[in-house]
């Protein structure tokens, strides 16, 4: 032998296709699946395939769901002035976590990199101008994150769409909360001094 | 929303239930597969339950196998006389990766753990005592791992089998080949020197 069967073999190349798992852990899962239960193997086979089949992205703003539009989009208790541009559809978890934000989303599918060849045509941009259009949007928060590609992003957006007649603002980068001096980077100590606001 | 749709969160549930597989790395692959193609999506789904389907343990040795018996048993060019002994099915491809051992196999399934109720009855010994009674065996070679269960269970087995007629050796437990005895611990460097040989 001095190898193992086909079908674990092709197993754990699959396996290892799958983001964060190296060969080691595909060989694990692997031997783990063959000497599973037959029902659990199944069920877990289904679930793959269900998933992938009943999730699709929202038709308004992008984000992963199961029916059209989304559940934010359809909710009319939602502030329809207010979206919140992110990057992926997870973003839009991270910002509905703290239950504070009470407006829409919409997801850009990634960050203007000429390096990969990603201009602003890739992105979700046409759709977010044709709702300026159809919606009463007053304001578009930018949640991009701040590297080189989330900030050139954020420029091209609020230039774009600042002729809109439309407020184009984005989140804030500086100290958490509860964190003290001595843990902050240089990088975002620069950005919460420049971001600095008045206290009375 | 403020969550994840079902068909998502049920397959994060299941992914998590691998080994080797926490929350966020569940998260990140069911998030993967619901925005990758739906084609690779089937394939993985359809490895996963061929795999656990076709595979199946050797009828003679254990070792996880496609047919009855499996390749090693069945090679004619094997060492029928040598039975190497390890704990699980995986150890089997240790063992034949450096392609130097020519005998066969016998996968013991754990090791003697009262602790975590595993009794020798819980292990392949009977099996590998019936082999004792059918094959032609000389020497069985036990290749478990050397902590207390490893140990104990090759003691266990070396009094058992060693009324049969059969010689019982261990593997060698020492210095790594090319390592310096500057990066050795305690107890592999005392195992090394118990475990000397003579030169000349």
């Amino acid at each position: 032998m001095a190898s193992l069967p086909e079908p674990i073999t092709s197993l754990i190349a699959a396996l290892g296709r799958l983001p964060g798992i190296g060969p080691r852990s595909a060989e694990r899962i692997a031997l783990h699946v063959v000497q599973s239960e037959a029902p659990s193997v199944k069920e877990l086979a289904r679930l793959l395939v269900a998933a992938r089949e009943k999730i699709g992205e929202c038709s308004a703003c992008g984000a992963l769901t199961e029916q059209q539009p989304c559940e934010i989009c359809r909710d009319p208790r939602r502030d329809g002035s207010l979206i919140c541009v992110v990057e992926r559809p997870v973003d839009i978890l991270s910002i509905e976590r703290p239950a504070t934000y009470r407006g829409r989303f919409h997801v850009l599918g990634g960050k203007i990199s000429p390096l990969n060849g990603i201009g602003p045509e890739d992105l979700r941009i046409a759709s977010l101008e044709a709702r300026l259009g159809n919606e009463k949007i007053q304001e578009i928060i930018i949640a991009l994150s701040s590297d080189v590609e989330g900030d050139a992003t954020s420029f091209y957006l609020a230039q774009r769409l600042g002729r809109k007649n439309v407020k184009v603002t984005r989140i804030a980068h500086g100290l958490p909360v509860g964190s003290g001096l001595e843990f902050a980077d240089g990088l975002t100590l620069s950005k919460a001094i420049e971001g600095r606001r008045p206290l009375a």
